[in-house]
């Protein structure tokens, strides 16, 4: 008769790291980032949490593989881009859609590059039509790594509205004064940011 | 003989809301965001929590007010400041080491104005500059929230990496893989990205 350890060796050598990692982003958009822990995710599965640890070495590089998968879920569209710059905006756009196709995206993927761990995807898909075109290397990273940073703080302040109207914790009164005066960015205000980022990124090398 | 709810009352009356206030943003240093609560605020203050709401209708309005005093922590410079390129730039550092200055300062902020309740100076105080140059209202405001949520984004992911380095989670190998591949932010990069944005907006409104 095997004990409880043999069990969930047995039941986690069965389970491959995509069925762990799908469980993950399944639990992920039902419970939210602050609450999927590996215990959790564990009893989804229906095994021990220490059968985890045989795909995964720790926490955090299974969080860097849902951020990755994050990352992947839209690819930029190449095809229909002949200039750097509106190459450059369909990866800013795509990276922002894959972050709001999942719950708490711009929080996984932000915290997995602030670990160093993954997500690198993020950035690099930014900087690829720029190093592409030529532009020289302070002024195409710095143009890149600020277009990350404003979609992922934008997608974040997005995501946590939405978290707050599921919870019915933001004020109405408050939303209607914020419409009117510091009205929601919405999707569409990161096209105008990034190009901005742009223009001033075309100024610059020409100058 | 008093009952512990007078004594609950009596002490809370004796509070002011500065001295809640104040104990909130100690136990922020302390804890961080995912940690405070208001069970957690009243026993810091040897009162109930039933006391707090004495002085604040419910967490989010605490939160609110957490979230302007980081906000007013550092006014932008205007005395050197003549143009109005400069004193954005000046309004958006003053926000970035504002954030800095406290711990989960990013998250902090970006939740309330997220929930509509506050931290609307972060906002008008980068707009200031731009509405008093009398540069027109779509480009101004666009400007104004892309640096907001470019300011945003990055404060909070170098917070994100101090708490993973103060947890110990970062791992060293990462963090050398992050520092060639993908260059951390530094605070100086976020003068770059803004420069970028103000230089797309010079162009646009010269066109």
């Amino acid at each position: 008769m095997s004990n409880s350890n043999d069990g969930n060796a047995a039941k986690a050598s069965r389970l491959t790291r995509a069925d762990i990692l799908a469980a993950a982003l399944q639990l992920l958009d039902e419970v939210g980032l602050p609450d999927l822990s590996m215990r959790r995710l564990a009893a989804k599965l229906d095994m021990q949490p220490s059968g985890l640890y045989w795909h995964f070495e720790n926490k955090q590089t299974l969080f860097a593989r849902i951020s990755d998968h994050i990352v992947d879920h839209i690819q930029p569209d190449r095809a229909n881009a002949t200039d750097w710059q509106t190459r450059t905006l369909n990866a800013a756009c795509a990276l922002r859609d894959s972050l709001l196709a999942f719950r708490d995206g711009a929080e996984v993927v932000s915290s997995t590059l602030a670990l160093g761990l993954g997500a690198g995807a993020a950035l690099d898909r930014i900087r690829l039509p720029l190093d592409e075109a030529g532009i020289a290397q302070p002024e195409a990273k710095v143009a890149a790594e600020s277009i990350l940073f404003l979609v992922l703080g934008q997608v974040w302040h997005l995501q946590q509205r939405m978290a707050a109207d599921s919870l019915g914790v933001a004020s109405p009164m408050a939303q209607a004064n914020v419409a009117e005066a510091h009205a929601e960015p919405k999707p569409d205000a990161l096209i105008s940011g990034v190009k901005l980022i742009l223009g001033g990124l075309e100024k610059e090398i020409r100058a």
